[in-house]
């Protein structure tokens, strides 16, 4: 029978392929939970089983959805997309997953994902390449941060929700600032375009983004509570973040070659490097989150800093013996090997990212699926808000396009679109504005919905607009 | 003053490049946590920024520990050590890392890292191998489960400790019956032993020990509680946990292959390979825990499933690409190439380790670390309660090392240390038995120091055994 089987499967079409391998991993995430779906019900088993099944169901559905590459979309869009699904099931009665949403683990686990995501994203990006946009990507976060504040705070927000109080507006506008990178950063990643001066440049505006992000969350945060805005409280906000990045970049050029030179040489093994790695980024995610900036910014910044280059003694040596020892009996020994050397060099650069790839591979799926899941489709439900909320979209996106015409001799409108995904610190505002009673429910729900939007449209534009590029 | 220094330190002789490499590590992890030590203790920073910094702490306190590997231990005793030192600093008076024992994020960790192990762990090892050595391992587990248990329960127990209830022997019995499987592991497979005869024997006897233990945990809870234990109810939990372990070994074997051929079909990239092999071992982990067998059970069994040559098909195909595109110009190419991939193969039956090898990395030593952290050395002050504690070590350890006779024509001393680390299943009987008022304070720390006694003395046996084997 598995031998017909198998013969039945490989004459099938491609496409046909394609579905039966779908069905496979459906059954795979579907069969034991709904076998389990009423204990799961009844919660309360004893140790992290259950976040166990979440996590795999989390990986399962996430590799399912990579069926989007096959239409030609990157796979963080078909993550976003199966995390909306399992999230809205609840919707038309299927509550299995909701446990999920709750999960603080699953939370935790997802922040890391991104953290991971983003130290990849460093260590991939070149601190020189970066300083040399450095202007390039200040301006565009300047832009991109005061153009769609203004608009939404004095414009397009008075315009279409008359008669609120002006710090709803205020907190409106703010929440249309910040760009969540993750998104951007992964598509870039994912089309190995990391490279580019484009993704350069929104990674740098990213950064400069955030530092902006936080002093706004001080001053509004301060008018909402009624609190004094000096200039001295945002000149110290300000300086924090700015001494810790440059401080960090610093201190970790001149910190890392040395460490890991002594590690080459007490010969530390590769588990001792990667480990070091990822603590470095680690501690980094640390002190950005206790200066008040995003965790990945700090992990961004532990990549920028750890040039993979330090960390490729072994694998040359390695796989060069290796060779050797395989080639004992051939001809030109010497030749052959230094042949085969200069191409391991390239190889070698990279072993660093070779040692986060699966741990990235295991994590930043669960932070894409895990962000899909906290869309609520339901915000959409109601045609004023959406209308609005439309409206509010058009302005998030036409602020970082227009912020785009900064990035210098580059495509314009790439830069631009990778600024728009808005995230996290979109519902930070929105969550802090509605904590303090300043932002109504329909505010709320504008600022989730224009978050949605931005997030999910942003990768297919971007993966076009690489294609006209080409 | 940077080029001096490095004249300077690479003069210095190889000890002292240990001492300042330890300092540098030290800094590292001192440094970042005495600063915030005063924010870190009043808690509460929004996020998870602490629980980033704990991780970093193990992962260098982890690292810093590796330094025991130059005295020939394994790196698992070191972790293990420093996380005794870092757990009990708080004896002179240091609590700065006490927030992490508390750390459910950190606990989670540490459980996935075992998981993450013992996968690990199921790949390397061989099923054909496994049953060729199953009745010996079945005798081990059945003798090193009854010996302690008989000794514990109507020997030493009483005659160490008169007076008490009958019940509480019952539960001293018990908590010395388990295995902890995790730290033989990690000893074999540091020591690149796994393979060896012995081992596989402690392996296989550790799972039979498991589903030992979840009979004896629940004919004690009923006893201690007062019910009934009808052999109906013990068939019916025994028949669970066998039908879960041949089901998973059975069902998966079948399915992997086939899996894993449609992947390679539709060409799944190397990531969906590797989280779809996570995924698996997660549920597997998962089902073990629904039934009551540790989920590290689970996930060894769907190591054993997962034959890591389902998983080898791209290796090969890429580094040969590799190659040849580097020996465009070079002699005999065919010849090379063939060499090449030869040497290359070997690698490739590994491919699917090498990608859960920096999860591994990663996540493993936090368990050890945090499973040293969990030990009390408080326990140890009274000195009469250690008294007892030593006498009760010494019968944990006969029991097993006695088992060992069963273990056929290999050495049987070192498959009975294999099976001496009582861990985290002795503690939950101990726990239980506290819970329901039938083991006192007493006899709960006696179980205590036996777990950390037989937990901290049998890395240094082994390979001293090991060693000698040789």
């Amino acid at each position: 029978m598995y031998t017909s089987a198998r013969i039945i499967y490989f004459n099938m079409s491609k496409r046909k392929q394609v579905y039966i391998y779908a069905l496979i991993l459906l059954g795979l995430v579907g069969v034991p939970v709904a076998v389990f779906a009423e204990e799961a019900a009844e919660g309360g088993h004893g140790g992290f089983g259950m976040t166990f099944l979440w996590i795999a169901v989390i990986l399962i559905a996430a590799k399912l959805s990579s069926l989007v590459e096959k239409f030609g979309q990157p796979s963080v869009l078909g993550e976003l997309v199966m995390g909306v699904i399992l999230g809205n099931l609840v919707l038309i009665g299927i509550d299995l997953f909701e446990p999920i949403k709750h999960d603080s683990i699953i939370e935790f686990l997802a922040e890391l994902g991104v953290v991971i995501l983003l130290f990849q994203i460093g260590l991939e990006s070149n601190i020189k390449e970066m300083k040399k946009v450095g202007v390039n990507a200040f301006l565009v976060a300047m832009i991109g941060v005061v153009l769609p504040f203004v608009l939404g705070t004095y414009i397009v927000g008075p315009w279409l929700l008359p008669g609120l109080d002006s710090t709803a507006y205020l907190f409106l506008g703010a929440s249309l600032t910040a760009t969540s990178v993750g998104i951007t950063a992964r598509v870039f990643q994912e089309l190995k375009k990391l490279q580019i001066r484009e993704a350069q440049i929104v990674l740098g505006a990213a950064v400069i983004d955030d530092v902006l992000g936080l002093i706004i969350l001080a001053v509004v945060s301060a008018i909402a509570t009624g609190g004094a805005v000096t200039a001295g409280v945002i000149g110290v906000i300000t300086a924090k973040a700015i001494l810790f990045l440059v401080g960090a970049i610093v201190l970790g050029q001149l910190a890392a070659p040395f460490l890991s030179k002594y590690l080459a040489k007490i010969q530390a093994g590769v588990g001792m490097k990667f480990t070091l790695a990822i603590a470095f980024a680690l501690l980094f995610a640390w002190g950005a989150s206790e200066i008040g900036l995003a965790a990945i910014v700090g992990a961004f910044a532990a990549g920028l800093v750890l040039d993979p280059v330090h960390f490729r003694y072994f694998k040359d040596a390695k796989v060069v013996r290796d060779v050797k020892k395989a080639l004992k009996d051939a001809d030109a020994q010497d030749k052959v090997v230094s042949e085969v050397s200069k191409a391991i060099e390239e190889h070698a650069h990279r072993h660093i990212e070779d040692l986060i790839e699966p741990v990235s591979f295991f994590l930043v799926p669960i932070f894409f699926v895990f962000t899909g899941m906290a869309v609520n489709l339901e915000t959409m439900f109601d045609p004023k808000i959406l209308g609005v909320a439309l409206a509010i979209t058009v302005v998030a996106v036409f602020g970082k396009v227009l912020a785009g015409v900064a990035a210098g001799k580059v495509n314009k409108v790439l830069v631009g679109f990778g600024m728009v995904p808005r995230g996290e610190v979109g519902l930070i505002f929105a969550a802090i504005g509605k904590g303090l009673g300043v932002v109504s429910d329909e505010v709320f729900s504008i600022i989730v919905i224009m978050v949605i939007l931005t997030t999910l449209m942003t990768p297919p534009i971007l993966v076009a607009l690489l294609k006209r590029q080409k």
